[in-house]
């Protein structure tokens, strides 16, 4: 048996001064509770409180993450369990897809993937041997085991690891019935929803006639003008507010902010209601509704998100045939200097806004996203998102924003994950590469000690806790 | 009380080896006298080297790095000491700005700002103690009386710094006069000015055509023509050479460069005389005068410095309030290789021209400035600058472009500020980063101790002395 | 005498931990035999196998690193012993070109340059004296003998620096003679042409019209179509493949895809066959092309590489003097999202094919290329390249492309180089880069010491036989 090799100082610098510090930074922010403000959780695990179903379809069939390279490596995705969209490849053998993941377990060496699973098998379910080809199956077996017993119940997972809020995503015109559920349930948990108007404000969405219809039915009058439009929105916001939510979410393309007039802003919408979609108008509505957007958050102070920058579902083969989230999202060059100037010069000094943005692409970091934050008193950075939340990505994050907008302009960590068990994996990581980050400011004399012990209560707990208003 | 953390071995590797490397080259280089070619003090003070004001307004008031930190935490400008344009604030309290400072130095940490103030309390001012909402008081007292010292006069400050040569900045209508108050007296300090014509080669400058009066009156005619302008530029850089400045300075929005026709240079040129700016002339006239002050580079031998890629005075609402300098410009993405074609084509080999390049965009360390500064005899790279005048921005920069261009292309520190008790803090926060950038290259079996004891003289002194001729 | 600094641990991390594991790993690859899938060595030194000429011929008066960093600080090209075009400054002397180098060999510490070079003249000219001013007479005299002995003949090179396999870049219309001698002869050696068909695919290149008529009569017929000319290449493929190509290369501006209709294609070829490009047809055509190369590594196997992203020959006045790679190749920056979307959606899932991509714009690493590369079958890394092929680049390159890519996605090795003595010393620097970016996530337990060794093995000799099929 090779046993898993999780160190107690891992992670953290091989050299000494720092390590030591580094491991008593982390000791003091471990065992704090977890906040959770980004996420992709499913409401519903949490209002039925069933139990997961199998280790495949727990933790690799859904996890883009993982399978996305096993793709690029040549594996099918039928043979990863993941079914076409018209359902042609039927259901799959969990074991196979647990053994062919096993099997090339050695391709994430390196990689966050490794770091968060290796978390989940060893803290989570107690296995004391690495993943292989060889250990697949028993691994399997132990792992299948748990899953039935009631620790490891969604409720229970919240619970056992001090998950004290969690955020879902939901569409604006979602009833958040599962939501209702836990409200309704003796349960003390805090799973609270997020707004995401994007299938009702990016005009090319291909549903987007008909979630506008579900929106006018939801608010109860058809939304027949861009005025009725807006006032629905601010209704479903309100309604969100009034279940927990504390944020609304925006995935754009481009973080371009600019205002219409209103009959600019009517036009492009009755011309799309008609199904009759200039070329250009997606681009300049959604510029205009990111400011709408903001208007509504300075009245109603939810935190306003924008995750841009990301070119959707390149793989259009993958695609058509197994539909969205198959892990073919490729980020784009991003501009938010000029972007974002609208929008910050109406609403950056408005201290009821807190606008928090984020970005894939890192060449933003130090050029334009930490020089605006550290001066608009609106606005702070989301953590190191998506394909840079690891060990090098967030240190890098660190590194590039930290000396221009401090971390008291950042907002400490999101797992951004649809993966729950990850939650307390991913948490876990960066409370290390933080730990080790400050340490290192610690042994190069750029920090007392005693700062870094703030600082790091801070970026486990506090920021995210005044950032997101939890 | 809470010691000031100013260790010897500060901001040097932990690692031991490095550490000790590093100890050894600054030691080397740490009393070495200061050049300073490019700044933005004030000549006043050393024509009239009249004693400092308050600490507040020394320190606090006019640092723009300071306030746009507390000012994106929420704090006004108003409370920082600012006044409105329109002056409606009044003098400001100084020891209650100071103790708003104090109370949010905290904010610093892990920034350059933090590295520089501490070196001035300590070093400069000898305080023992760290700065904090409980310390603010006292410390204000005794900077505020140690100004009030014939130590702190201007004049002696760069003597006892041992600042050897300081070059301002001063727009192209600039009389010098204090410059002239300087050479005039018995101090023998040296104090140069920087020809910096942006305000009349900018078409779209507020100001422009009264600049362009201004110039007219110093040259004494009319610049009714391009070639009559281009002769009172000519005449203007020599007047500045005649007063001991070695340099220009251009900073423009975009490094692009192109050589008009003298019709269309001409044309523009009238046309903004007469007030009709036509879309896209400011944008092309800036090329063609970049092209001219190249050529009047190799004439008259200034050195040619470009400082691109800022979008000034962002926010509007403070802009309008406050004016310009209020910590709202920020970088844009910038491109070189395509832009300065024109310009290396043309002088980029001539041997009399020496142009100095800088970037806020890092992205181009690697991919354009170092290939292009390791081909083009006239070309060197100016330091990591403004936001990235920090230890991990200054450490990039060397990461980055050094093993293709070499330390050799590249001309030593500049501190570009306006704050002078800084500059001892940034020229040793500089010679510590390079002694601990040298001291891993040996650490690591890449140089000798020998050469990297040459390449910390070359980086602390020799290459500003050559590349500034000063 | 100053010994050369050639430490065994040299370029590993100085923490103790990080070099003992460094060293530990490079142990097991050191001695591997080289694979070198991408280079411009000259086919006919194999064929011919003829002593190389004196010292500064073979290494300082080719290599363009070298001239381009002397030219920068003021040496002439005539001085290096670059003839002009018209060949007016005749016969180099080739101790005064030598002499010229040694003085200047200061400018190159802590660039990979150095690095190479020194591992030249220790472990390949078994000198044991740093290369300078003083020692560079001496040091020119034992290497000149050294040339003359058997030794040194190019294919005993090859063998005794275990070189397995060396891929030359050849012009779609060459003959490969010289490899033809190669394949007749009864040495061992296995040195293969790759297929770079950019002479015949750029509309824009200076000789087009005439590289294509050189084609027409290397397949027999006219090239009087579009169709007849993509069969001509077909042909040339099957010819390089027949000679052992296994490999394509593409060196494109940009790395933009798009396919044309049948029409459009033909009607550009035809207009520049006439001598009438079209603003933008080369664009166009280059876009057709890389999707038309694809579809035909489909069908005949042979690996693509696109080389993008370089502004050829920026510096016109040395192109016009002495001609191409005169140090002149300016990086730009580069799109990938985008511009292969084409091309990865009608490919992209393809396992027959095999697509290595380059950058000179390292913001691509972590943005676009390893998130494409850790999702499309058909694509992988090709190593940090040119500029980027130094301790710091290939370091970067490991830190920004794993974690999302996995070390599996990469290519392993490529010299790319025209200095033949420099393999050895390229690949060893690269496993020695290697060795110890492993041993840092080792050192820190990402990763156990026994994957860490298979991962070494595969980054040193592995990945690149199977990329490469070779």
């Amino acid at each position: 048996m090779t046993p898993i090799g999780l160190d107690p100082v891992r992670y953290f610098d091989s050299d000494p001064a720092i390590r030591r510090i580094a491991s008593e930074l982390y000791a003091g922010v471990k065992e704090l509770p977890i906040l959770s403000p980004h996420g992709h959780t499913d409401p519903a695990w949490f209002a039925e409180n069933e139990p997961f179903p199998d280790p495949a379809k727990l933790l690799i069939i859904p996890d883009h993450y993982i399978f996305r390279m096993l793709y690029s490596q040549g594996v099918s995705l039928e043979k990863l369990g993941i079914n076409s969209l018209d359902g042609k490849f039927g259901e799959p053998d969990p074991e196979k897809v647990w053994g062919l993941f096993a099997e090339n377990y050695y391709l994430f060496a390196g990689t966050p993937v490794a770091n968060w699973f290796d978390h989940v098998l060893h803290e989570i379910f107690d296995i004391p041997e690495a993943l292989n080809a060889k250990s697949g199956n028993s691994i399997y077996t132990a792992i299948d085991q748990a899953l039935k017993t009631p620790e490891f119940l969604p409720r229970n997972i919240l619970d056992r690891f001090k998950i004290e809020v969690i955020a879902t995503t939901d569409d604006a015109t979602h009833s958040l019935a599962h939501h209702q559920v836990i409200r309704d349930s003796d349960w003390k948990g805090r799973v609270i929803p997020t707004f995401r108007p994007d299938a009702v404000t990016n005009l090319a969405h291909s549903d987007w006639a008909q979630n506008i219809h579900v929106l006018g039915e939801l608010v109860g009058y058809e939304l027949t003008s861009f005025p009725k439009y807006i006032s629905a929105l601010e209704q479903r916001r309100a309604y969100f507010k009034s279940m927990g939510a504390t944020a609304t979410d925006h995935g754009v393309t481009s973080p371009y902010t600019n205002r219409l007039s209103r009959e600019s802003a009517n036009d492009m919408y009755q011309s799309a209601l008609s199904g009759k979609l200039n070329p250009g108008d997606d681009h300049s509505f959604s510029a205009h509704m990111l400011m709408e957007m903001a208007r509504m958050s300075t009245e109603d102070g939810l935190v306003m998100q924008i995750h841009p920058g990301v070119f959707r579902n390149h793989n259009s083969q993958v695609f058509h045939q197994y539909g969205t989230d198959k892990g073919a999202d490729i980020p784009i060059q991003t501009e938010y200097t000029h972007n974002l100037y609208a929008l910050l010069n109406e609403f950056g000094n408005d201290t009821r806004f807190n606008l928090i943005i984020f970005t894939l692409d890192e060449t933003n970091y130090s050029r334009e996203l930490a020089p605006l934050a550290g001066h608009y008193p609106a606005l702070k950075l989301g953590p190191a998102w998506w394909f840079n939340d690891s060990i090098e990505g967030m240190t890098r994050f660190r590194q590039m924003t930290t000396e221009t907008a401090s971390i008291y302009n950042t907002v400490g960590f999101n797992d951004d994950t649809r993966a729950l068990l990850s939650i307390p994996a991913r948490h876990d990581l960066s409370r290390r590469v933080d730990s080790n980050y400050l340490a290192g400011l610690v042994a190069t004399h750029r920090i007392e000690i005693a700062t870094a012990r703030e600082m790091s209560q801070a970026l486990a707990y506090d920021l995210a806790k005044s950032a997101y208003n939890l």
